[in-house]
């Protein structure tokens, strides 16, 4: 790839910049952001060569264009990119969610161009332009989400770019990759703003808040995400979201009862939940250790 | 304080001696662990001057005794060494729930030796003698729950020590403080451990497992603490847990309706959420940077 257009040049966009810039033959890049702000401190940070505040001209001669904006955003950036793009070219995204995104793709990008949906497994606490971080993707899951009428040139091109900023591909369908994330982004997140949100209503919040520690800290710092790209994420995968959340409504009632039973036996269901986290962690582990 | 007992040499107890042994007029401390393995560590770290295997001989001479076992094992310790316990001696303990514990003690120890029921909020993601530091109570809270009964000399002693060891004392009833833990402490790790047992059953929990980063990493940690020690603060606790995590069920089928809804509505509500935390992040900060 000789040029690449980074559309939206926040954590993920400029990372992204900052990392393609490392590697062996760096393409040239062109940024586009529509905040004046980010664009610039990207194009400081060397994130991007140049940057075009044109979104239609930052996409001409391209041969990948990456559109780094938050959900809502893609599809206005894929109608206002759709008369630019080279023939041939290859447009992916870093949505959290692809199912809406991917048909969008079918019905706002052009023939001549291929699509592929794209979900970078990686963040950070703060999420703006002034962490950009080459290593933000290094040993990190990149999900890609072609679908069959994707063209085997499109799939290993994201393929080699995903290798190249220290990442692994995670090819799945755009629908299996929603209902994984409803479980394991969407659905802790929500857990997290809830538990936060039940808190601060409780009358006794003002002492609890002066006690609060370790494990308060620990499962309520995704309530301090940004409720804006968050809530986006959850209305494109209300479904699957919805469902999860039955599931984890149904366990939080069985438990209540148990707890209020005349017994207590509440032992065996948190003996499961540490086995199953334990087991995790050290597949985790092994996954790092071994090369991919 | 000449002599201190502490008994039980996990986390808690051999972390307290090693943080007792620093102080400038540092006591004499008497360890005791019914595990050979636990006291014998604890002796080597030199977080006790002197394992004691027999229980009552242990706290005879003693000004202080902490009883730093497991919940369930609290009465019985107090069954054991009520005997032997010095006339004039302050006892204490560090367990996560203190309203059964108050009871006990009043039917437990002798008239002749004050109580004051005790709370280090602290700790470790592992929680054996191994991980056992000085520095564990340093600008943490330290809850101390006397009652009308307890006389003001023993609070004093009891505040000195925390002050001693770099905690800060909180004050408050067994009651009060059973219902702030009930939803700072209790209910994240229910909910961690539900999180975590509700995902790992889905049909796609082997690619869930793969995807996983952050955010389930983050919410689900607390998931891998000892189900014996959680089980049991959540049984002693159970009323308190129950009110709190009903409140958490309600909010969470709330969230349920408004993601299905027509519209989906869930911005106002998580951005409250985040509202909330930020703001618990700031007064923490300010807390910490201020000289108590």
């Amino acid at each position: 790839m000789k040029q690449v257009t980074i559309i939206g040049l926040g954590l993920i966009g400029a990372s992204l910049g900052l990392a393609l810039k490392q590697t062996k033959s760096a393409p040239r890049i062109i940024g586009h952001d529509n905040q004046y702000d980010a664009a610039t401190h990207a194009s400081k940070l060397k994130a991007v060569d140049k940057i075009e505040r044109d979104i239609s001209a930052a996409v001409a001669g391209s041969d990948l264009v990456v559109i780094a904006t938050p959900i809502t955003a893609i599809s206005p950036v894929m109608r206002s990119i759709a008369g630019t793009l080279d023939r041939g070219a290859v447009v992916t995204d870093t949505g959290s969610t692809k199912r809406e995104i991917v048909l969008q793709a079918r019905e706002f990008l052009p023939e001549y161009v291929s699509f592929v949906g794209g979900h970078p497994m990686t963040g950070k606490a703060t999420a703006g332009v002034d962490d950009a971080d080459a290593s933000l993707f290094r040993n990190t899951v990149y999900c890609l989400t072609p679908t069959a009428s994707t063209p085997e040139s499109a799939v290993a091109a994201l393929d080699t770019l995903v290798r190249e900023i220290g990442a692994y591909s995670f090819f799945l369908d755009p629908a299996e990759h929603d209902g994984l994330v409803a479980g394991i982004s969407h659905l802790p997140y929500l857990l997290s703003a809830s538990l936060m949100r039940v808190l601060s209503r409780e009358s006794s919040w003002r002492e609890m808040s002066e006690l609060a520690a370790g494990g308060f800290e620990l499962t309520t710092r995704l309530a301090a995400q940004d409720p804006k790209i968050y809530g986006d994420m959850l209305s494109t995968n209300a479904d699957n979201v919805a469902r999860v959340l039955d599931n984890l409504i149904s366990d939080l009632t069985a438990a209540r009862d148990r707890l209020l039973g005349p017994q207590p036996t509440l032992l065996p269901s948190l003996e499961a939940a540490q086995k199953a986290r334990l087991t995790w962690e050290s597949e985790r582990r092994k996954a790092h250790d071994q090369p991919h």
